[in-house]
């Protein structure tokens, strides 16, 4: 991807076109992540399809970053350019675009923005969500969305190993590497894997767990790392030590191997 | 159905058939309703398949009622005769369903019951819940779940129908025939239209509305009915006036035409 140009918005500036910003929610249960695939089904792949048919033309969508398969969102925002031809009003868009797309996807807000806001560069944070189901037998309406953990959990773990991880931290036992190395090459392993996580609260409601993360941003699959590996004590099938050790010795030992399911994940919000 | 012996529950004393309860929670999404099919795509039908499988005969399954097409269930209840010789533990019995039942389908619990426990002559009433939603753009996670009502509603004015509701009414002109009209037939038609209402709570959690009716039982489409009118009122499309005359003079004019989609509605207990 070219980045300099196009995180400064000349693009559009260049162009003639306006910018728009897209607030989109999805059932990642039927799709195989954000990201385009080949295969085309990734949301951004459909989203991409439909805004071009409406447009006239091939219109590339910017997503805040990657959600894998079968992760949910609740609010993931993109942006797009479109010609100053082919300009409809926010509501227009939103209207035009539900009316097309399938209902496991919905654009929930539009509006126009300036040519240097930028969906991915500009995210200062993002806030996670994770669903734990505690039903011995999995409600069939929470299939594909949440986590059924049955059997003893110490949600006084869950809360403990929460606090640990406030402030900030390398993150390279607690994440998995993608295929593309690219980015910890070009900065250094430890900056590559160091993130800042301003809140973890874990909520009991009705029955379920839910654990809210709030950070600068996550690297891949570290959310259901970090929720895999805290069930894991919470079970009482690792110590807390263990996950301590996790955190404070980066290089000290393998990965941990414990991910939830995709199932659970949802992306609540991005921060601007 | 011949009802005489069964509901005494002769048959299972005859044949040395133990019976058993099973509660049961359905996505009626993708279901044609409980009742057996001639396509097969009843929820029974699929049920009825699997025990038959397991227990090696065809095995009939007797629900607490039927629920329509696209209806939920997150607990009906059901029984079913086993031969002696083909007996499992409680436990076993919703292992051995679940694992072979679609993930649409979940058997919560079972157990062995007398042999006069009979799952719809035995039930002296039930619960159903309504969710309607209020956001402009439905949410993907409520598609087939929940009812759309975008725009004014007045819940005050959803109460002051739920208030209306309370006790013994004939809901000749909020409920649907059937195509066999048997049963009103047979018991004259003030009777067979006539059912009593315990207790109606619309309450507003996180942005939806949910309204919850108890009563000793539902006629045909009478639950929708009920709230697509009340819905009305509240949309200040009908006045209340007119949802009291529906319910005062039973034989006074037209039906209502004004039924909710069944996707919002959720059969929550059977009462024994």
């Amino acid at each position: 991807m070219g980045v300099g140009a196009e995180a400064r918005g000349e693009e559009a500036v260049n162009a003639g076109l306006q910018r728009y910003r897209f607030t989109l929610c999805y059932d990642g249960a039927s799709w195989a992540g954000w990201q385009s695939q080949p295969n085309g089904r990734g949301v951004q792949d459909r989203v991409e399809e439909t805004l071009a048919g409406i447009v006239g033309s091939p219109t590339r969508v910017h997503g805040s970053g990657r959600t894998d398969a079968g992760v949910h969102a609740l609010a993931q925002v993109a942006h797009a350019d479109i010609p100053a031809t082919r300009q409809l009003t926010p509501e227009a868009w939103v209207r035009a675009l539900n009316a097309r797309l399938p209902r496991s996807i919905r654009v929930l807000h539009c509006e126009p923005v300036a040519a240097d806001f930028h969906a991915r560069y500009g995210a200062r944070g993002k806030v996670y969500r994770y669903r734990l189901v505690r039903d011995a037998v999995q409600s069939p309406f929470d299939d594909g969305r949440a986590w059924q953990v049955y059997g003893a959990l110490d949600v006084g773990l869950l809360n403990d190993g929460a606090r640990r991880l406030h402030g900030t931290h390398n993150f390279a036992r607690l994440s998995a590497n993608r295929g593309d190395a690219k980015e910890a090459k070009h900065r250094g392993d430890a900056l590559a894997t160091t993130r800042t996580i301003h809140r973890v609260e874990v909520r009991e409601v009705e029955g379920e767990v839910l654990i809210e993360f709030e950070g600068d941003g996550f690297l891949y699959k570290m959310v259901r790392m970090l929720v895999g590996s805290m069930v894991r004590v919470a079970q009482g099938r690792e110590s807390l030590a263990w996950f301590e050790d996790l955190l404070a010795n980066p290089s000290g030992g393998p990965k941990s191997h414990h991910c939830a399911p995709a199932d659970g994940l949802y992306l609540v919000r991005v921060l601007y």
